[in-house]
């Protein structure tokens, strides 16, 4: 695994020295402020323009001055910043540079380049550095004292890098007789070259180790006295391609991808097929207020809400059962904790033979398969948002429970909660409706089906012995909401009176009612939020958590 | 895998005769004319719902007449039309239907169940009835003769159901003494049990027939006199839920699910992190006038018209390679074989160290990879796309071709196209270029690379020894260009003033730029278009055959 270089080193220019002014509580404590002002917001980005020009100019001052030193440094090509022309592609030297999670002690005694972000530099004393080096979620202590290779000023230009900046590093691994804390790899490289990459601004909006506390933390330093940094949403959001650099935040979207690809994986294997609905559509989508709508080439249009009409279209088609991942537009006013105005969602539509029931046997396998491999193979990821967002891990059967609306209904009356039979539940319901089931039944995921007809979608096919019930479910993980589902009517006449009977103008989706005029199988399917799963999953407070870029009502920024 | 009914069937109702009137000429013919004015579209839908009513009464009337016919058969419980309350999850009768594309002679003599689109039936006498059943690309063919368990009402029934209507059909695997041209099993159903699950309307927009045809066979009929019916573009779109029944069309989207596959597996092997970025976004994307406004919120906003700044964001966030499927929105005014106003864009973005050939190594190893996947695995799909559209396999090399622009210049210099060496190549001029580097290299799959800046977006990294180039790449199937990529410039400063100097309002874009003040490591990526590499692979004509719902400056609906 250790790699050699064995090629020249690329030139290097202008080592400078820099003032490593860490951001401090200003600049990260931002009021948790529904979003700034669109005023306040160009005012801040002019803000810290200026700063910004400010301190790159006396960087570039700095980086002058020791530039000169360097010069007369006689080991000064074993560091320094590679110059742009040589970052633009302009050879390929045949190094080979391994990754920093994969450094271990197998690698004792051998010279290895990695190339990583300058997480924090600590000098002791002139001839002495310590650089930690972060790649992904994997962090090395790189150490440099200064010998026939590493020259006092290369100590100086380490210290001088500021916090994360691209550097690349070659060094010989050793393994340290104590433990490494601050670190997730426990061997450390002895520096023998160090060039800087890229470099970062001096002045971070926020800093990586900030952002990276766990509150737990923040409170146990209160208890002595000590006022650590609490970096906020807003502040993370806003400058989120940091934020986004945390091990949990790293953990967290490689823990979606995995999600999505057990979703799709288990669904291939079960000969589901993957399709592409439009977005832009004509019409109000499933009708309601919380479209966005949009000029189409002088039509008018809008942003599917869901792919549930053009999925079920799909299935007139002919593809017997398909998914999609792709993204669900919603404006609506909501500011809740689990509420997204864009999100990705994971639907399935499918042919059934007799009874949903074939559907909530898809949700079952799918869900424990999923659970199952999230515990057993990303155990890492999982342990890195632990972190800094302790959870406890999910309850879950090896069979789902299947509860009908009536049996919660009567399960929250006996509690002492009273709710309308033929009404939806709220949140709060829902949350104590999770809280009986965890008691009484061990499980925190379950399925709750026979949903009143009344508050569920036109298309929904009522049950067959009680027109007020639909043949319809919900399914919760920690007693929240993630997936709703149904069997839809599949008899363009009956869908007809039920669009006419919810208040929606036929006219504008009449190109789905006669769909089923064509021969259509009795069929079904349900839709997840993909940010939903993993918020609830790892039990994270709010959705904005497991959004790259959340877009909210007052969020389109970045 | 034959399985046997043990529980009782559904009960029936009403079997009902239909005169089954196969759609001419008239409906299906209909003018190719750039998307029909809406007044136009508006008086065909009232028309047809007025043929409908008119059909669906007749219908009724003749259904009752039927139904007292059957009243007197003593056999009436083996035929008819299941009721709806059957079919609303009523119960789980533990029945299993087998795939009719699993149906083979080591099958023969057992008793199966199968559920499809009756696709033709066809009566000889009162005696006997052929009934094709379709299900996905598969068909076969059950046979129905009077014995003790088939009645003559059984066989009239069976005639008198409407094409395309959905059915069960259970009967006895037989293996007929010569082989079965109509189908592709070759075994057929001696029919004991035929229920009707869901009826089609009797007159079809399009027959699945006319539709399935290739241009061949029309040719081929017209030299003997015969006139088929040909179903132009327009007419299959403005019915695509059949017009997406016929066996290419069944298999042009399973390639294309398994294109996706294919992509997604390969990157998840090299270490890629799928990532979804939002769509909804503020400022003008990446500039020019074909974006899709709308007002979120009360800000301005946009449609992204790729996920090119997002998944650099996220590079710099330190993901290190990252790929995207999803929604791309064009708002362009182009009415060409190849573009669309939605597509689905296969992007890549990953770290380099050295060179963008580090991209391109991976294009090379991604598509060989999944040429060679279709060629193999998905063999049955490319023969039923084949019957319909004939096209010979793509010509590839082992290691894909590597062409500079300057190159691809001079070979069109020499075969007497001038071209102007620092502007971009026009569609004419790729497809000869295409057809040069066939005969000189045998190759359809090349790489096109070091283009010229001007013709670039701003974000490209010049050449490091000519600024008159830049580390820049086109890939072309078949003369047409389907992927586009590049090394990015990486140096905030850079980036402005490239920006500005494309005439490019930075301020909009500023939450980009600032990305790379923080550290930004050398990267590169490319994009595809997933409807271009199905239609360049299996050499279709146009690119709407390749989208389920296609969306161009004209088409919204369906």
């Amino acid at each position: 695994m250790a790699s050699v270089t064995e090629n020249p080193p690329p030139a290097v220019k202008n080592p400078a020295k820099v003032e490593d002014k860490p951001a401090g509580e200003g600049s990260a404590e931002s009021s948790e402020s529904k979003g700034a002002s669109k005023k306040q917001a160009k005012k801040d980005a002019m803000k810290a323009e200026k700063l910004r020009r400010k301190q790159e100019e006396a960087s570039a001052a700095a980086a002058a001055a020791a530039s000169k030193e360097t010069e007369a440094d006689p080991l000064a090509g074993n560091y320094g910043d590679v110059p742009m022309e040589e970052l633009q592609s302009k050879a390929i030297s045949g190094r080979i540079w391994i990754e920093v999670g994969l450094l271990d002690s197998k690698l004792a005694n051998g010279t290895v380049l990695i190339r990583g972000v300058a997480q924090t530099m600590r000098g002791v004393g002139k001839k002495m550095a310590f650089l930690v080096v972060r790649q992904f979620t994997a962090t090395v202590q790189c150490v440099l004292t200064t010998d026939e290779l590493v020259s006092t000023q290369m100590v100086k230009y380490a210290t001088s890098l500021s916090r994360e900046s691209i550097v690349d590093v070659e060094g010989v691994v050793t393994v340290p007789t104590e433990p490494i804390k601050g670190t997730t790899q426990q061997v450390e490289i002895q520096v023998r070259k160090l060039y800087c990459i890229n470099r970062a601004v001096p002045n971070l909006p926020i800093n990586i180790e900030d952002a990276a506390r766990s509150e737990e933390e923040i409170k146990e330093a209160e208890k002595t006295g000590e006022k650590l940094v609490r970096v906020n949403q807003d502040t993370r959001l806003n400058n989120r391609v940091l934020d986004l650099r945390t091990p949990a935040n790293q953990a967290i979207f490689r823990l979606q991808c995995s999600v999505e690809n057990i979703f799709r994986d288990f669904l291939r294997s079960e000969d589901f097929v993957g399709i592409h609905t439009p977005k832009l559509i004509a019409g109000a989508s499933e009708g309601g207020a919380s479209v966005f709508k949009l000029d189409y080439k002088g039509q008018p249009a809008c942003l599917a809400q869901s792919p549930q009409l053009y999925k079920q279209m799909v299935i007139c088609a002919g593809f017997g059962r398909v998914f999609e991942v792709g993204p669900v537009f919603r404006a609506e006013d909501s500011y809740t904790h689990r509420h997204l105005c864009e999100f990705v969602g994971l639907d399935v539509e499918m042919e059934i033979k007799e009874h949903y029931f074939e559907v909530l046997d898809i949700v079952d396998r799918l869900f424990v398969t999923m659970f199952d491999y999230l515990n057993d193979k990303c155990k890492k990821l999982l342990d890195a948002i632990n972190r800094q967002f302790p959870f406890k891990p999910l309850k879950y059967l090896r069979k789902t429970l299947r509860l009908t609306f009536e049996e919660g209904v009567k399960m929250l009356k006996e509690a002492g909660v009273e709710v309308d039979p033929f009404g939806d539940l709220n949140t709060e319901a829902e949350r104590q409706l999770g809280r009986l089931v965890l008691e009484k039944y061990e499980t925190e995921f379950y399925i709750l089906h026979r949903y009143p007809l009344a508050v569920r979608p036109f298309y929904t096919m009522p049950c067959p012995d009680n027109p007020l019930y639909s043949n319809s479910f919900d399914v919760f993980i920690r007693g929240e909401e993630i997936i709703s589902g149904a069997q839809r009517v599949n008899i363009a006449d009956l869908l007809t009176s039920r669009a006419e009977a919810c208040g929606i103008d036929v006219s504008t989706i009449s190109a789905y009612v006669n769909s089923f005029r064509y021969g259509a199988c009795p069929h079904g399917g349900f839709g997840v939020g993909l940010e939903r799963v993993v918020m609830l999953f790892c039990g994270l407070s709010n959705i904005r958590q497991t959004s790259l870029f959340p877009r909210d009502p007052q969020r389109l920024v970045p």
